[in-house]
């Protein structure tokens, strides 16, 4: 059961993008595992990925074909399977993903290096390769304009709901489209690995405006939010302008138009990402950490994450137990240097409960209850030594992720 | 239900030590919760504390006073409470823990900086410090050198079992005692704030070798424990040797005699800090990660406590299931730079898991679920790139770790 409000909005149509899907039997049976994105001739794409040195074959190579992309002739499709990550699988899983890139590029009469490839499933496990290659067709013929939702769903792994957002905007007189969708339900999901996002705008961007634009809003959205601290293999962020619906291309961030954009992106992809934490698995409580008053955005960070993965917060929140004891642990342990313990402020909500390090006075446990019996629930910390801030979204540890966890695999 | 054997040994008399406790009414009747140590003059003592930001008062004031000892005039009290942990307590929590050691000064008629005081349990509540005072002189009448099991019992908080080892041990025809006791159910344990442990020998030995043994056997033995990546505002580790039984005083590391205290000393905090791990909140079982291979040996730890505090892999292990790719996971999350995935072997007890970066083909599920079924369990990875090797004990992550620490408090 997700967190709050998840539901899927809806998906507008961008120009210029079009999805197909079909059934691959990569995994199971019965379901859309298999999902091809088509991009408009001229389009700009851009992609971010996971850092973890077991990177996935699927994640090397989409680098790879980035990398080789020029301007003119960028990436036209996405090719992603669900249900086998193609993670540690060595020399043959990147022979599985080339050979995967080749056969659509042939059907599609494109260069194999306009294909980047994606997988999410079970790590450690070769990929049904024949199965795989024989769905692309399929998936071809099912190319649509309208098929945001069935891609969202198309994606999945162990989610429970599919994620999507979607926007209309205005640039100087003309109605630009901005829609996208993720999956995951941890930052991480190391078995069903993990996190993938693809949005697509139809208005014109140029390729270092893409580039820009994606790297500066995963930074605060899918860069922010963690379920367990746990870093996935095969996490890829792509965002696509397929300049469709026409004006000037947008070249520099000093257009004013750029801002436009960037707003709206932001809210897509903050969207995207918290939607991955509001269905975390076994959550039951979407929770704001912000850190402020540091000295550096890398040490509000810090202080961020060393509570948002602490296990015993995490219980703690499960439980409504408004135990502050555990959120000064969390501070003294993230590793800031020289911090002083005495100006550091704690807040549950509106509550202060810690004051300049100690138990504030006017605290009684009944105010802590009150903020905890909520689903959403906002932790903020004054480290009081300058003016940086940051904020961490994570979930609660529940009896269901014991569960999940547990039984995932039988 | 603690892991394995725990039995509490026979607890050697340390020439020089004794202990008494009492009833100090600190937060829970019906239990010993003062226990004060007091070693002969002539002792040399050593220390080692949390490197929280956040350190308990009693952890400053301990430290405080250890630097002002002089080799000539050190420590000869101990004072420990459980019940409160006298951590993020501010001014107020300062004073009353030296009010406490203050207190016994004058009723032993020593120096207070001749007094380290001690505290674990909740965090944010000031001691009852009448009460704690109160209990000084009925603590102080039950000095006794027979009483290692008592003070085993008397430090304890959610520990569901004491925590104790003892060796004797000879050098040059003399034969020596070490005995210590541990406490804590976690690295950590925020809430019933943490790991506390004294071992005392009545070898002779100079307060500088005192200190080098103490921090030589902690690096892999304290240093090397994880329940939840938590870590403590009050985690101290006390070491004394008393010189009571006689014998030429070990002044360097070159002594013959030093090697075999180091020996000993290595076995009783190994077999302390394990009996922690054993003893962990909801454990189920025992898991010892080495890592060899590395190309250092910071890099080994990183790649052990990366896997040693992933939640999907605890929570794999708590259901014994060989889900390898979350060890691949956690390997490729430890931020190791220029790791080469193709090189990296692991090993589940003796069956090799995954083969240069991919799944081993000689591997079956079978052969891993026979291993997981066991109660201890032995990771390996090999880095393949270096000489370096360290190893990191652990357990597992179970409903009932969930259901300890979302009810502690209610």
């Amino acid at each position: 059961m997700a967190v709050g409000d998840v539901t899927m909005p809806h998906m507008h149509v961008v120009k210029g993008v079009k999805i197909g899907s079909t059934q691959a039997y990569v995994r199971y049976p019965n379901r859309r595992d298999l999902v091809v994105f088509e991009f408009a001739e001229g389009s700009q794409v851009a992609g971010v990925f996971t850092q973890s040195a077991f990177a996935a074959a699927p994640v090397l190579l989409s680098k790879k074909h980035l990398n080789e992309s020029s301007s003119a002739q960028q990436p036209r499709y996405l090719i992603i399977n669900t249900g086998n990550a193609n993670a540690a699988t060595g020399k043959l899983g990147l022979e599985n993903a080339t050979k995967t890139c080749a056969k659509l590029a042939e059907l599609a009469h494109v260069q194999p290096h306009q294909v980047l490839p994606f997988s999410t499933g079970v790590i450690g496990e070769q990929l049904p390769i024949e199965r795989l290659l024989n769905g692309i067709q399929p998936a071809l013929d099912t190319l649509d304009e309208a098929s945001w939702t069935d891609a969202a769903f198309g994606i999945m792994t162990t989610d429970t709901v599919p994620k999507g957002a979607s926007e209309q905007f205005e640039l100087d007189g003309i109605t630009y489209t901005m829609t996208g969708i993720s999956k995951g339900a941890g930052m991480i999901r190391p078995n069903m690995a993990t996190m993938l996002s693809f949005v697509a705008t139809d208005a014109p961007i140029s390729q270092a405006m893409v580039q820009q634009l994606l790297q500066t809003t995963v930074e605060h959205s899918f860069n922010r939010i963690t379920i367990d601290g746990d870093t996935s293999t095969n996490d890829s962020c792509i965002f696509v302008a397929t300049a469709q619906a026409g004006g000037n291309v947008i070249e520099s961030s000093d257009d004013a138009r750029y801002t436009v954009v960037l707003d709206v992106l932001t809210r897509i992809m903050n969207r995207l990402a918290q939607l991955i934490v509001r269905d975390g698995e076994g959550a039951t409580k979407f929770i704001t950490v912000t850190v402020e008053g540091g000295a550096n955005t890398q040490e509000c960070c810090d202080v961020a994450y060393s509570i948002s993965d602490s296990p015993l917060i995490k219980t703690a929140l499960f439980a409504s137990d408004p135990n502050w004891g555990r959120i000064v642990m969390a501070i003294g342990k993230a590793g800031i240097q020289n911090l002083d313990s005495s100006k550091v402020q704690v807040w549950l909500g509106d509550v202060q409960i810690c004051l300049d390090g100690g138990a504030n006075p006017d605290y009684t446990e009944e105010m802590g209850a009150a903020v905890m019996a909520e689903k959403e629930i906002t932790i903020r910390v004054d480290l009081g030594r300058g003016q940086a801030k940051d904020t961490v979204y994570t979930c609660d540890l529940s009896y269901d992720y014991v569960k999940i966890n547990a039984d995932y695999r039988s």
